[in-house]
């Protein structure tokens, strides 16, 4: 029973569907009949007119739109704990061009004004030091958390204030928005740029780079091609994504993860780490728990000396989440 | 009846049940069963020791190779209209940090030592111009011809003697091949490197990097993830290209696209441009005889104001072909 | 007597009296006293408003000058024998992230609006290609000859109808100017940016970036200091360009120039390569010739198998330059 | 009286001197005969075989020095206070292409060998992290500490177990010297490079980069090219630092400034936030204090809410730092 993470998960029987759907006889790169549909298809969902472009990964996804944002000079906030900055292998240097993250402290690797302000009111408005132009949080964070609606709002206002973009990381979007039980605009708040996650909720490997304000897209669209990422078969990943969006797939499966998520918590809520509040949970186990643990047949990755993370993904059973809970709370 | 593009094909239905059965529990990245195979998979095709890595599309391939050959100011010789120069959207000069494209002319696309001295040789060794430290060529040619074994060997030799790396851009390898009816390791020659296309031969979205030198491949896999390209779900990437391997369905692929063009030459060879060598053929064609075939029914790109590019892929209906072919002669 | 190149000639003594005289406290940067007082000083040279930058040398000048108009994604058109394409070591694409020079042909080094359309006009307007962003001009061009004001408006005209920026490479700005007679506005025409050269024309180590476009300047101040060309005694490049401005040196010293290379080509005009109307002469010389020039102690650079190029510069003794020319016309 | 900076300090006069003499006929760029002597001056200076390169800014220095050892998907090992971090306007991401910067604390923004391990020890070693290729410390540190040779060994000793270069900012390496009495050798310990400061140190606009491993440089002088820092009339930046390096220029001005600084600190001692090992000095001062200062015609920076920043340069007056020293104890 794996619990290692989301991103290796199953892809789901109607994003599979979809996929066989789109191979016939269409336009290269995104000029085909699906991806031509995104715009709509997203705007719908948000309410509001957008630009979407899709990638293969979360790692471009979340860069190419930060480039739309930040010059070579300029400098990204974000958690000092952020996917961004501990996981994608120095990808903003990359395709930020040298652009440098900010690293801002908070409880369950979430922002807010106060952190934000503790890393760049320091900062001399002068050409020796960085300037901040944007700002990254993570719905759910890398800790699993959830950004209210009101505390997206006031980090909005706040980048407002001080010019600053606003970008959402949304590999688990979908987690939050079922936590949340908002509307998907509500979960993102005021950004200009949104990566919508589907690898880690049940596609195979497409993203969408949401842009809510569109002229954004107009330079990323560029810089995808320039990046490798604009696939002449787009078809496919367009399909993808228009399958997750398709009767809300997206939030069905997320509720799934989320669930077993809690199927797990259930009974040992006591060596939570951090609330959870999408599908992954971090408890409170020793090293020889743990090897009792994976004695039992369960894969998860160790967090620290004494903890663990444990990720429930869409096609999670439910029965082995609870089981797990069950090993868990018996140690 | 579509001759645009090969890079927009169908799916092959062997990859397709590669694909199918990937879809299990894995390891993420190129941690699966499938990516750990590829070393040895593609080592046998070639008949030694080599390091492969996948990525979803021939631009962050080609980029990929040369960005561990290639310092960020340094130069790589390619022909004037390769595809890094013409159709890659700038992604060498994002890959290799700046540096420079230098460009060599030559019949059909092919490069040739003399060519490629014609181009270096002026260049000053001082710090004021760039200097090459790599060169590289397409089989086939964007021209659609081959390079035989024999002419591979003379720039392998030249670049040795001048310190210069060898990339070979096989977005059409399997085609030239086919042409050549040599082994695949006489069709790449004595390079470091080879972006080993399966996109345009029947795959949906995974291309192999093949480093015949295999200590290259180490920097590479940082900078793959670093440039958004380390796809999670590698499996699916991976299982393409052993599918692809797998009873050399890759040549058998090219021999169908090598046909279908050959059926559309057949009787109208006096209009060629170039010889027919892979899977593309270029003709003279008025306008109005364009239009006329576009009335037929068949699509295509124009190639300047007299002539069009027409593109078989595997799975081009030979009778079309065949008919394309006679519709050209009767015009 | 050398005729090499005027960028390592003697530095003017009003110069280094300027020098001298700066060297008392203080603010560190830019915020010294002189360099307050560039803006206003260039903009009485130029009739209206301008934002000036100092840099050391031309190479980091153009550079920074491109960075405020061409993204890493874009390309500038420049001439194929242009210094940013043939002498700076790759520096535009350090300083753009990888944009792209486009190389356009023309008489004299000089571009023409037709010359670019040559280049740009076949570039598809998709994202597979990368888009031209800006116009790089050199006045006076790397074979001496100078732009007149009507085809530098010829060439802004078409910038603006192409929404391109337009550049002037000035390292011997002065010596067109002496050449055209025209005023210094008038020999830019309507460039966004000139990089005004002083090195090659009594200045010790410091250029100016004069941005007519004066918003443009924002991001090149973080731009210099992220290149490292913020010097912390400013003031010592500031003085410079201020001596050279007081009293027109810049203009009188290039007046010296030409009037020595004029003086080199008054008794074998028969031989040049091109009309001389700046400060470098081309002249075709065989190696046996070129040999008994260097004989009686001239020193050169040979261009190609059959010529040469003579520089004169500022502090060119006069008469060494008639005495050269007539050694010429008796070889 | 002017305790802001050394940065913007007066010119020695004998670094004028040797400005002078330089100013006759030579080759360009660093084909000088003084910049052809750098090695060897500085190989004796050092005692062992060196290759040297000039430019005008520490900036440049530390960055062309760092872009040796790390390739663009790597990090640099770094104090959280490091000029490389915070006042260099993110010229690192710029010159090692988005290579990251990972801070370590330590007091005196002094690194051991403990405080880089916790910033490098947990990091994984996969490529999803980006990896640690060069630690750079400063000598004198930003807080005017000076490292130990015993220190720098164990630093050197770690570099070498964990395959990661080093390099040392010596924007003040002579006060340093001069503070710790040893030799220059000594002082820099087993890097591999060095950034020895000029400006703050008498110099006009000079600074060496001193490669130990002389190998390094080779890539540097393309880079320094690229960089647009190859001034054409190199001879003036080489004369300055030999005329730094003659009669041991560089140490009898340290040891000026440093003399200056002690005597501040004579009479106000209990004040220091640091002790001082060179020309810095960090005192507690509240701001009615420094406005007290002030009005006696004192300047200096603020350094956070309740203290000053004191820095002396070769120029200081003894008797206005002595005065300085006794005015701050009679607060």
């Amino acid at each position: 029973m794996r619990f290692l993470s989301d991103n290796a998960a199953t892809v789901h029987p109607r994003v599979w569907e979809a996929l066989r759907l789109a191979d016939g006889v269409d336009t290269p790169y995104d000029g085909d009949h699906y991806s031509q549909r995104l715009d709509e298809a997203f705007g719908e969902l948000f309410g509001r007119e957008v630009a979407v472009l899709w990638v293969a990964t979360g790692t471009a996804a979340n860069c190419l739109a930060l480039s739309a944002m930040v010059p070579p000079h300029g400098g990204v906030v974000c958690h000092e704990e952020a996917h961004i900055e501990m996981d994608e292998g120095g990808a903003p240097g990359f395709y930020l061009h040298g652009a440098k993250l900010m690293l801002a402290q908070g409880e369950g690797a979430k922002l807010t004004p106060d952190a934000i302000r503790a890393v760049i009111d320091p900062i001399r408005d002068d050409v020796h030091q960085v300037q901040p132009h944007a700002i990254s949080v993570t719905q759910a964070s890398e800790y699993g958390r959830a950004y209210r609606p009101e505390e997206l709002n006031a980090i909005g206002a706040f980048a407002q204030e001080r010019g600053l973009g606003l970008h959402v990381d949304g590999a688990r979007f979908g987690n939050a928005v079922a936590f949340l039980g908002c509307s998907p605009a509500e979960a993102v708040g005021p950004a200009q740029a949104l990566s919508f996650g589907c690898v880690k909720n049940g596609a195979m490997n497409a993203e969408a780079i949401v842009f809510f304000d569109p002229a954004l897209a107009d330079s990323v669209r560029y810089r995808r091609k320039r990046a490798g990422h604009l696939q002449s078969k787009g078809r496919f990943l367009a399909a993808q994504l228009l399958a997750m969006l398709e009767g809300d797939l997206w939030l069905e499966n997320a509720r799934a993860a989320n669930a077993a998520a809690q199927a797990i918590v259930a009974e040992a809520s006591e060596r939570l780490l951090h609330p959870v509040e999408a599908n992954e949970v971090f408890m409170r186990l020793t090293p020889p728990e743990r090897e009792a643990l994976r004695e039992q047949g369960y894969h998860f990755y160790d967090w620290g000396e004494n903890a663990a993370r444990l990720v429930a993904s869409w096609d999670s059973d439910q029965e082995a989440a609870r089981a797990l809970g069950q090993a868990i709370a018996s140690l």
